[in-house]
């Protein structure tokens, strides 16, 4: 991808780091279908990309090959020598300790348990290295050149095949105590089932309006009586349909958009937070963003939240990997000018 | 109230005032039915309290006489002299914009609007002062010296009338954009009644376990038949007759730990806060803490949270205004120096 298609990104940068710097940092986003880098210079501007499938993959050998092959693929690409490189940053579907750089558990493909992905990223590259928790960083993306540009409070809620939130309080992502704030796939809501769910399997929540719990639904409601549409649609293939006037989509996406809006009204009362971003394949669809607006009108709040599609899309994550290794950078140049 | 009854209270005190220091704080809860006051010398130690009604008053006047007088009364009691009170600090049952020392909104007895408290109190007693939330003060109290002491992250759950939670991150208040984090009586569980709430009426969540709330379930369930109870009582009296064995208290006893386990566990999933410590005169029933850890067992969460009963009890919020005045106290003491 060449600099035109990412002036945007320059444009938002709004950190100190000298133009005179030379040197670049790698976000990475560790999906559970694609692993996805991104190089960019100090300044912000995303030089290079690339992308290759980790379907199937769960050796952690394999995936940290594929970083290693990337970096230096996308340092070549620029014709830059191997020490500009200046930190990586990583995200992973799972709960991370940012502190020890350890990646706790990871659900669906992954499966890892008790990573030190940052130790094996540093050995690897020999670079300052940071990981953190996908739907965090996207939050961090988001809150640097998205939807939440500049914002002090807000949420960056994620649908894709599960659900996860990524806080931002005081301007600063907001982790927890146990590194698990935001894990809102086992929330309760008026409408999600009564049995208790197995520690691993998806939450109450979760099967019901992740992606998959959607999936299951409309399978669930399915009759060929009440749609000429097939069983066997996605999510966001639902929501399409809805949009189109299909009546059981529609049924689906206002049962969707309900208890997406009791979960936004109940975080909101927690948190006190204006502000929420939806994102993610199906938390990015704009119908059920709209249908979510004016189901939490309903409830009568006297200040309702803003609730938002994210700007940045399927690139949240990335690029709040790469602020997070531009912030590690920063940090590192400020302590060397320090001493 | 002599220095014997409070000793427990010196021993808490961590913060670094000398001892050498004279000086007193007052910290005063406002409540819906009393106000209280307790004068504390700058070790920690409350060596005198009062409290009388206000019930049936609404004029703002009339509480800035009441908390003037009992300031007056309470230094005559330990013979100090005016000069000897440093600052004070005041709880009140609402919204409260900390930083402006504003009461935004009360609800029950005092329905004051933007309430300029703290410029009032520094007007008419001429210390530096403050005013915050009560639950956000009980929170701190049982932070400094109670249930939650010397605990990073945690949050105090009050049901009394009405329900609300002060939340504690970081070993400081989270108060929330718009100073009204934690207000969770509007919060939507399964059970919960589906109608709008108006504002200003009691929320869904509050209709159902507040302790007004409680109260109304009772008369709605009781039928002569099923207890010999009477219909008209409050909701401890109606978790003693559970405790007692009576079946109608008992299943209402187990609906409203029901609910309470989902709000804890909401919360939970949002803050990742490892402790919620029950106050206020229902939520500090031990029936209902006890029925409600039960309750959270059995939603299988890998780790859930710590559930303790208050250690301040009816305290807590005004031990948190002393903590209050202390720190403000402290902090004027510190700028004194620096200067």
């Amino acid at each position: 991808m060449n600099q035109q298609q990412n002036g945007g990104i320059l444009t938002v940068n709004q950190k100190t780091l000298s133009t005179t710097d030379t040197g670049y940092v790698v976000g990475v986003d560790i999906g559970g279908t694609n692993l996805r880098l991104a190089l960019a210079d100090l300044n912000g501007m995303i030089v290079a990309k690339q992308s290759s499938s980790v379907a199937g993959f769960n050796s952690l050998d394999a995936v940290m090959r594929l970083v290693c092959d990337g970096v230096e693929q996308l340092l070549q690409e620029v014709s830059a020598p191997r020490h500009a490189l200046k930190s990586i940053a990583a995200g992973a579907p799972g709960i991370t300790d940012v502190s020890e750089g350890i990646v706790i558990a990871t659900s669906y493909l992954l499966g890892w348990r008790d990573v030190p992905l940052r130790a094996l990223l540093e050995d690897a590259l020999n670079v300052p290295s940071a990981v953190d928790n996908d739907v965090n960083l996207a939050a961090i993306g988001e809150n640097w050149a998205g939807a939440a540009r500049d914002v002090q409070d807000f949420v960056f809620l994620a649908i894709g095949t599960g659900l996860g939130s990524g806080i931002v309080l005081n301007g600063r992502p907001f982790r927890g105590n146990n590194w698990a704030a935001g894990e809102i796939g086992y929330m309760r809501v008026p409408g999600t089932p009564d049995t208790p769910r197995e520690p691993g399997k998806p939450g109450s929540l979760e099967s019901m309006i992740g992606g998959n719990g959607i999936k299951v639904q409309w399978q669930n409601l399915w009759s060929a009586q009440n749609t000429p549409l097939a069983r066997d649609l996605n999510a966001t293939q639902i929501f399409d349909h809805a949009l189109e006037g299909d009546p059981l989509a529609k049924a689906l996406l206002q049962q969707s958009a309900h208890m997406l809006s009791l979960v936004i009204h109940n975080m909101f009362l927690v948190l006190n937070c204006p502000l929420f971003v939806l994102g993610g394949g199906v938390g990015s669809h704009p119908a059920l963003c709209h249908a979510t607006r004016i189901m939490l009108e309903q409830l009568n709040m006297r200040r309702p939240p803003q609730v938002v599609l994210s700007m940045l899309g399927p690139d949240a994550q990335l690029i709040g990997a790469v602020r997070f290794a531009l912030d590690i950078a920063e940090s590192l140049r400020i302590k060397v000018e320090a001493t």
